[in-house]
Parts: structure tokens; C-alpha cells; sequence
């Protein structure tokens, strides 16, 4: 059973937050990046530019106002990783897993992602000051 | 050949500064990771306490001195990620291409990393302030 769920849990993106979606190129002669999949979440203040590379993705996060996480990011702390998010097969279980186990949790409950994902983020109190975000994909 | 490559191409591991090796207990309950490897990298001033989980791997970075690379940063900005690294099959070729198309190198030659590995940084100014690393595994 354990190696089963070890074999699920891997990095779904690693999150980048930028000023411009240009900086797509720069990813794309980094990594070989794919051609890049460019969607805006609303509820989030943030146009998302997903690169796949290999069997993951470098998710490129632009604040569409100053006023949201990612523009308050930027000017704290300027472009650089925001996040990382791992796969899972169902956040809904895992969520409950977390919480029994006294896991900070930002999201109880999971919220629509880019590219209708289930997403929620623990809090990095309880990861070495990591922004950790679970994801479910949906078929 | 681009396909071969975007697949060989993939996350090798995230580098996290923290403070104490202890917190290998966070991600093991975390992400379910495996039973960790713990090494020094004397060349870096660091100890290094690798988890697998997945296909990828979480490095914990615990500085042996405060006048280490990773003990400046925890001063700056405490815990968190200090780099994502991905793995190549060939590191010189691979930072050859990179220093043709401009990208500025920390290090222009590979050098010994954790587990015998050939690794490479890229400077953050190249890569959307991120800090990048690229490894090569030995057999």
C-alpha cells in the first residue's frame, strides 16, 4: 500500500512568481520547456503560465493587481519560487490525513486550481517555511 | 530528440534551508517520503539529508557554520527553498548550450555534489530569481 501512494506523490509544478509572462521564454531555453498553456484564476488574482518539462511543470504566476498574494509576494520579496505543489490521488483523504496529524492547514477544504484541479495549501509554519499546495487532477 | 530530452530533463530534487536536520520528520509525515540518506558536503559547509518521495527528492540543508552559503541565507531569510534542481544526462554539454545562448553561470564547470553527483548552479539573475542547479547522476 505504501509504496502504491509513495508512487503517486510527486511534484506537480513548482510555482514562480514573475512580473511579466514573457519570462516564459527564458523557461523554455532554461529547462526545453514546452510551448507554455497561459490561463488566468480569477480567484486568485493570477495569470498562470504552466510549462511542462519532462513529468512536470514550472507554473509562472503574474499578479493581475498588486493587491493580491502573488503582487504582495513580489514586493516583499521580488521574483523567485512561491510555491511547490505535489500530486496526489485524492486531496480530499489527504487533507484529513494532514489535519489528524496537527499539519497547519491555509485550505480545510479543496478549491478549483488552474486547469479545473482540486488544490489546498498548507501553511508554512508546518513546512520549513515552504508554501506547500496539494493537487488532485481531475479526468 | 526533443522528446528523448524533455524526458530525461526532469525535477532531481528541491533544496530547502533549515536549521535542524530534525525536520526530516515533516516531510517523511508530509509527503510520505522514504527513510533519508544524510551526508556532509564539506566543499558547501553543509549537511545534506536527502528524502526520496516519488520519482523526485526533498534536500534538507543544514549549514555547519553561519559563514556558509546556506547559513547567509537562513540569516536573510530563514527557512525555506534555496533551489530547485534538475537533472541532465550530459552537465557540460548541458552548460555549454547554456552559456552559448547567454545565460549567466555560477559555476562553469561541474563540480562534486551529494551522492557522487555533478552538479552545476545557474545564476538566479538568469532564471527568474530563482536559484537552479543541474545534476548529472554517476553510475
Amino acid at each position: 500500500m505504501r509504496l502504491r501512494i509513495d508512487e503517486q506523490m510527486k511534484i506537480d509544478h513548482i510555482g514562480i512568481a514573475t512580473e511579466k509572462a514573457s519570462d516564459a521564454a527564458v523557461w523554455q531555453q532554461l529547462l526545453r520547456a514546452c510551448d507554455p498553456h497561459v490561463e488566468e484564476v480569477a480567484d486568485q488574482g493570477v495569470r498562470v503560465t504552466m510549462l511542462p518539462f519532462g513529468e512536470s511543470r514550472i507554473e509562472l504566476l503574474e499578479p493581475l493587481h498588486p493587491d493580491t498574494p502573488v503582487g504582495k509576494f513580489l514586493a516583499k520579496r521580488g521574483p523567485g519560487i512561491h510555491h511547490i505543489a505535489v500530486r496526489v490521488e485524492n486531496i480530499r483523504e489527504e487533507l484529513e490525513r494532514l489535519k489528524s496529524n496537527g499539519v497547519r492547514l491555509i485550505d480545510e477544504a479543496p478549491r478549483l486550481g488552474a486547469e479545473g484541479c482540486l488544490v489546498a495549501f498548507i501553511h508554512p509554519s508546518s513546512a520549513n517555511g515552504v508554501l506547500l499546495e496539494i493537487v488532485q487532477h481531475q479526468q
